[in-house]
């Protein structure tokens, strides 16, 4: 039987959003790589992204390593910071 | 000085996704009178979405009168539920 370890391994789960849990799966991981794709091709850092979205930075980095489960008032905010349409970020 | 209202003003909010805030914005509104076209052009109802989707009839619903900030994994779940991509959602 296998023990569970409730001190050595701190589990620090991203928040929940809607009824789908948090980040850290194969499909925000490959969005978060398409969102650095995009940011990169525009020549945004980070910041810059941030700036332009009002999105914190650390969401940023968060959403591009796959760590959230972006929302839908989010992605807007992305699209609008990387100045391209909604539909575009897929 | 403003008194608040905590008794006579029930104040029933949608669950908050990320950082931005629940539903009930002209952005969600819009994409729930979306998913509610492309839903009924494929000869579907909320039950069949649901079923088909894995997600939830009334959180469907919800989606469709605007009244959800929905997110990534729920937009993928509901994508492949209508047998679209993901970025013909928008």
């Amino acid at each position: 039987m296998e023990q569970e370890t409730t001190s050595s391994q701190p589990v620090v789960r991203p928040q929940n959003e809607d009824e789908d849990g948090g980040g850290n799966s194969q499909l925000t991981q490959q969005f978060g790589e398409r969102i650095k794709h995009l940011r990169i091709s525009v020549s945004l850092s980070q910041e810059e992204l941030s700036f332009r979205s009002g999105l914190h930075r650390n969401y940023i980095s968060d959403v591009e390593r796959g760590r959230r489960n972006i929302s839908l008032k989010a992605l807007d905010k992305l699209a609008k910071g990387l100045g391209i349409a909604l539909r575009d970020l897929f």
